[in-house]
């Protein structure tokens, strides 16, 4: 994607090198140096302007403030689930070991912050346009993989309110999915079993740290979570990519999902959160080894000096009790 | 470290299970569960709470609101810097896998938030304090690991305003230092020289990420720095253990440090900001594979769900320019 020639009012916009993706000299480290998103050092800050209503390039009329949509999922209404290319990209398609994109999955038409108080069918509309965009991804060999993410709130990396979502496309696998496959790899070379179903199973025996089931998936508060009230979503039949999935698992997904947000929403205040997809790499077909799930953090307490030095996670909130916690919650 | 019966008035003293160390299931990735820290999901909170300077338990005159100092560094004038033990400890000294401990360094005695405003004699007893904590842990055979830590400022984790930094002894290496420890094995075994002494040589040769030089010291941005600003300090003489650091580095350090915190303050508006100390392991005596160092991280960008989902960082300040910058910030 070119820089194209439009305004937003906050937004400047500059020509600037393409960013660059760098390994950390000692460790398998990668960081992308992305100077298209913001300035020099002393002009970088974290903070959420507050949104005026009649800017907010995300509402349906003010279509003209962002790029031409990539994809559109509409009903009789007009556009649902909106997808647009993210103007400050962490990646762009250029030549070279840097190749990516970089999508803003605009969730509803109206101004409205809160994922959670979407009805179901705009979930419905939200995950088959994570599936589109996936699906579309795989027509370019030079993609590895999909990172679909959202920020919910300013403190959890949100920059303009109106609901939305992202996906960052890279050229090579996040260290994170490494190691997951790895594990994945490792446990079926020594049971001939898929680790994630293991562990599934071993959960729903438990019991203990199940929040939430339904006919295909479980959402779990995850063993080790590094946040409080971390919870996982899986499928209950195996699956490695989740642009597998079938339109009654997206249905059944989009109940517990949005379920799973507004216990969430009533039991914290309506806490900042990020959720991601861990799905298989765009280079591969179905995994034995491998299977996708959701990741989902409420942001309440920080990443501080401890956990990044040493990378241990320090969570104040056991998950059992947070399990129990939201299992009650009513909403 | 039992449960001791004082009181700070935002503090309430209860007794609850030992926190507990846990593996994810899936991949190589620890957490703490850290029931002294937190209470019930819903009171989970990360916001520092306004200091009265009456009531601040670290100001010299109210030793009574902490629990009595492990260590005391003195001069003529009183104690200048105290190590107390943290009343709401990440880990603590029980039996079985998840004994640690967990200490507060105070870094002066008057109420002074920011350490950059510290004169060098107080960044001399902060260094030495660290080394004599660092030595006494060594005592003790169950303990693996000394994480020495700052978290300054609020939005970088701080909970209190008087300026502090912290020490978790853990019973297990931290991940990020098995990372860097096997590069560092890896690195000797192909060369036979250090990693970190190789690429302090480069980065010497190269000049563009330097930012400041002592006698003993070098201060880089780091090549793939996670953050906008990140600055390692590398002893110029190979030393894998920071406790092995003489009165003359001790100096040296502390005046490199105090520049290099004063920069970042008048270059970022006085900036949050993590650091820590990569060192060897208790268990271990000097290693020609590892060389300690300081990393220094301005936390001016959020962590968000890409970061976290994909072990990828983003930073939007090239390091070279970030060095640049920091190295004609006059202060």
């Amino acid at each position: 994607m070119d820089e194209v020639a439009f305004h937003v009012p906050r937004f400047r916009v500059r020509r600037l090198p393409a960013p660059k993706l760098r390994k950390d000299p000692i460790v398998e480290r990668w960081t992308i140096i992305s100077t298209d998103r913001l300035g020099r050092p002393q002009e970088v800050h974290a903070e959420m302007p507050p949104t005026r209503l009649e800017t907010c390039p995300f509402c349906t009329g003010h279509e003209h403030l962002t790029p031409h949509a990539i994809a559109e999922l509409r009903d009789e209404r007009g556009w649902r689930v909106r997808v647009v290319p993210n103007m400050y990209p962490a990646l762009r398609p250029i030549d070279g070991a840097a190749h990516g994109g970089h999508e803003v999955v605009i969730e509803c038409p109206q101004h409205e912050p809160s994922l959670a108080n979407l009805p179901t069918d705009q979930f419905v509309f939200l995950l088959r346009a994570y599936q589109q965009r996936v699906v579309a991804a795989r027509q370019d060999p030079r993609l590895v993989y999909p990172m679909i993410f959202k920020n919910a709130g300013a403190d959890a990396g949100a920059s303009l309110e109106h609901a939305h979502s992202q996906i960052v496309l890279l050229p090579r696998l996040p260290t994170v999915l490494c190691d997951e496959i790895a594990a994945g790899v490792a446990h079926q070379a020594a049971t001939g079993r898929c680790i994630f179903c293991d562990l599934m199973e071993n959960e729903r025996k438990v019991g203990e740290r199940i929040i939430l089931e339904s006919g295909r998936f479980v959402a779990l508060a995850a063993y080790a979570g590094r946040f409080p009230l971390e919870t996982w979503i899986l499928p209950k039949a195996h699956a490695s990519h989740f642009e597998s999935i079938s339109n009654e698992e997206i249905d059944d997904l989009a109940n517990l999902f949005r379920q799973l947000l507004r216990k969430l929403a009533a039991g914290l205040d309506d806490p900042p959160y990020n959720y991601f997809i861990h799905t298989g790499p765009l280079t591969e077909s179905a995994m034995p080894h491998f299977h996708w799930h959701l990741e989902l953090l409420p942001r309440i307490t920080g990443i501080a000096g401890f956990e990044i030095g040493a990378g241990f996670a320090i969570n104040p909130v056991p998950p059992e009790q947070a399990a129990a916690y939201l299992r009650e919650v009513q909403c």
